[in-house]
């Protein structure tokens, strides 16, 4: 009879080399000297050949099945159980010629990519991306996907457990059209809102003890957490006591070192907030990337772009030598929207546009109904139709993003759906609480805090990201409160009834 | 027939492990949340454990033993082999209840001795002492030693290739008289120098630039490298690529933050001169503590404490801030022989004092030859007769370090042969190049370092340190070098012939 302590512990040494293998990612971006990459390259290839060869190892594999039929288990027994067994499903079903081939081909695609967007060159990048395609293509059938599913599914379902196109364009059909039409009755507003506040400057070295002190408020444990600098901003968790964030600064952009701080910060709460006693198992690890995204979108855009939050923030800025922190000024100035071309560059509303843009046109990829050669002209179509702008060439168009050259098929729609549950979940939250703002223009973020902590954080992966929206919101996701959430913040700065 | 490029495949997957592991010991010192304690514990302790396993491979045994008979091998290579063969045997000599027995007791009596310090009673911590010493012994036997050694040796091999207790004996013995009569000598001296230039403060803020300038004029290559900040300053290589080191400020004793930095640099040039199409190997490897230690003791003394280093070295102290720079009295300051009670805040000439101290009683330990319960009383009558002190009370006295409570025994002496060997080589590059100190009062660093890269460095371990002293220095490893250079320092700055 097999033992699930014995597969626990065995999983276990797995999570410890999977947490070890995020540190050096985490030291790559934040320390490393530039002359050590192919080293590092070498050690992080070691320890994903081990903890790979460990996840498909055939008796450990049986031992799970057997565990699954025991009805003894606890239910996060039963938990991991299933959720150890998808792990090492997918590892085994991957042959190992597929696993080869794909990790060469990205390697080679984003250099490709890298040349094609900065020659503007897309001619230069599409035999790789077709590559790229074929052999996501190969994964996705030996992975498989449910009766009614496609190919995406299967991709998909690793970044955020039971998504499906299906499941994503029932909620961004809604918000695309209900978007589209927010844009154009905003186009027309009396109202053009005033952002000279974002073009002020402050010094870096005024930036960041105020960083700092707001990430304290927010509730970043720094005796289990460090914030520290890195080109691209992010978070890693190697364990609920052991978070790692980042934030950057730039003296003419004193902006996005908050808002990109109160994004990873929320990230990071998260990722603190995971339950101790279930730390390194599924049961205890964040609900995939849609949740997550929707911790660090919360925290960004509800709390952070919100009059309450500035009201409390503006005097530390003004103390940190900010010149003009007028509440109202501040407020318009961080509640735009205004299409554009570039993602990341994106206000929080239209950003969601330039997904489905990714999702719709990878999805069509995948399924054999857009050629890649095709790719730039569709693109190009979209962005007219979605957000009524025309890429100038391909550099911002289609070559823009970095994931489909990394192999990072059916993970887009993870920020959008982020964004979603952010809105869903926050309107719970304020039913709940009651009037969250009052309380951050006190500086009081707990009362969030512990509610994120109760309803999300110390859930772990114990439900479906899907089953845990029901749990904790009442309904399935919708767009509707994404939608209620942008028109009542929207239309009064753009002075529309 | 066993391939060689199968064995070292092995090993590379074994250093690869072994890197990974000093980064997560330099995260820990530098960076990581005191929260985090007991999980890197967790993943260090695994990644130990595996590679254990894999050293103690007795198929991988087999496979070098079979290599080692095989002489169409290269002279690196059949070095490589001999090496693995070492390690491999020391693995798998130590029983593993006897390598637990020594992880346990050493857990246990780190903590003993801390209280013990603290509460200055030695009785809490002889006990743990008591214990070690015993399992030091039987780590002793199961590895072995040569016909006409000790146990001592066995101990200390792991630290300096090659070291035994009659090898140590034969340089400390004429190194301890002679340092006795040279401190005799300085305390009737008619001048006692000035240390006021040590007692101005700086600014952190300001100390920073100013060690990173130091840095980079010595050779540090940042482009391969990292200089952070830790408590107790120190260097890790991972890679002659990857070189980390550490130094410490304090607003009130900037000196320390330079020589802290030229120590580790030292060692930190090291690692990165090592020979880079052998790293990961035993012949691409530092050779030994005490060779390591000769390379920063040498940046340390040699260099950061002449007089051609300060008239460089004042004028960007003045430009930082420094009031007084006026070069003899930095230099005398800098320049002291003055018998003290605790070893790490000794000065270069009476540390060697120290070290024979601990050297000699546990050796006498491990013999049988003095009892734990009377190591307070033998330690307090040596630092009378070498030292010229008398320790109030044991936390001064016998309790001070940390090293035989972590069970290293047969490491304090790779601290003297370092500044034995650093001596010794620096006379032979004077001899080799000239005069160095007027390239120094230049900043001109590199004639020094490319001598040392080229006769140790580029070296690695492809001899064993004994006779790379006889190729480096024409000489066996002798006492003379350090005390000539001593006298001719210390008896002018003490206002003697």
């Amino acid at each position: 009879m097999a033992s699930y302590q014995d597969a626990a512990n065995y999983q276990h040494e797995i999570s410890l080399l999977g947490s070890t293998s995020a540190l050096l990612g985490w030291d790559q971006e934040t320390q490393m000297p530039s002359g050590a990459q192919a080293y590092r390259a070498e050690q992080l290839g070691y320890l994903t050949k081990l903890q790979h060869s460990m996840l498909i190892d055939e008796k450990h594999s049986e031992q799970l099945r057997s565990l699954a039929e025991d009805s003894s288990l606890s239910e996060i027994e039963q938990v991991n159980i299933k959720e150890w067994l998808k792990t090492t499903h997918r590892a085994s079903a991957i042959p190992s010629e597929l696993a080869v081939e794909l990790t060469e081909t990205s390697s080679h695609a984003m250099m490709a990519w890298q040349a094609a967007r900065k020659e503007n060159n897309f001619a230069e990048f599409s035999p790789w991306l077709q590559k790229t395609v074929s052999l996501k293509l190969r994964e996705a059938e030996a992975v498989g996907w449910t009766e009614h599913g496609e190919p995406w599914d299967a991709l998909a379902d690793e970044f955020d457990p039971g998504m499906t196109a299906e499941s994503v364009s029932r909620v961004f059909s809604p918000l695309r059209s209900e978007l589209v039409t927010l844009l154009d009755e905003l186009r027309g507003a009396p109202v053009q809102p005033d952002t000279s506040f974002l073009d002020q400057t402050l010094a870096v070295e005024n930036q960041k003890p105020l960083v700092r002190e707001f990430l304290q408020a927010l509730g970043f444990n720094f005796d289990r957490g460090v914030m520290a600098i890195s080109t691209h901003p992010f978070c890693s968790g190697f364990h609920p006591n052991d978070v790692r964030m980042t934030t950057r600064y730039d003296e003419s952009n004193f902006s996005d070192a908050v808002t990109s701080a109160m994004h990873e910060c929320g990230h990071a709460l998260y990722e603190q907030g995971l339950p101790l006693d279930q730390a390194g198992t599924p049961a205890g690890a964040y609900n995939g990337l849609s949740i997550h995204e929707s911790q660090s979108r919360l925290w960004e855009n509800q709390v952070g772009r919100s009059k309450g939050f500035l009201e409390w923030a503006l005097p530390q800025y003004k103390s940190a030598g900010l010149a003009n922190t007028e509440l109202n000024k501040a407020y318009s100035a961080l509640n735009i929207a205004q299409p554009s071309l570039i993602r990341v560059e994106a206000d929080e509303t239209t950003y969601n546009l330039h997904i489905m843009v990714r999702f719709e046109l990878e999805r069509l990829m995948l399924n054999g109904e857009l050629a890649v050669k095709d790719l730039p002209d569709a693109w190009n179509q979209q962005y007219r139709d979605y957000l009524g702008v025309t890429p100038p060439d391909d550099a911002s168009g289609c070559l823009q993003d970095v994931h489909w050259s990394m192999g990072a098929m059916g993970y887009f729609p993870t920020y959008t759906l982020g964004n979603l549950y952010s809105a869903q979940f926050y309107a719970s939250a304020k039913k709940s609480i009651g009037d969250l703002e009052s309380q951050y223009a006190a500086g009081d973020f707990k009362p969030l805090l512990q509610w994120l902590r109760d309803n999300i954080h110390s859930k772990g992966r114990q439900l479906s990201p899907a089953d845990l929206c029901k749990q904790v919101t009442g309904e399935e996701l919708s767009a509707d409160y994404l939608l209620d959430y942008l028109r009542n913040k929207l239309r009064p700065v753009y002075g529309l009834a």
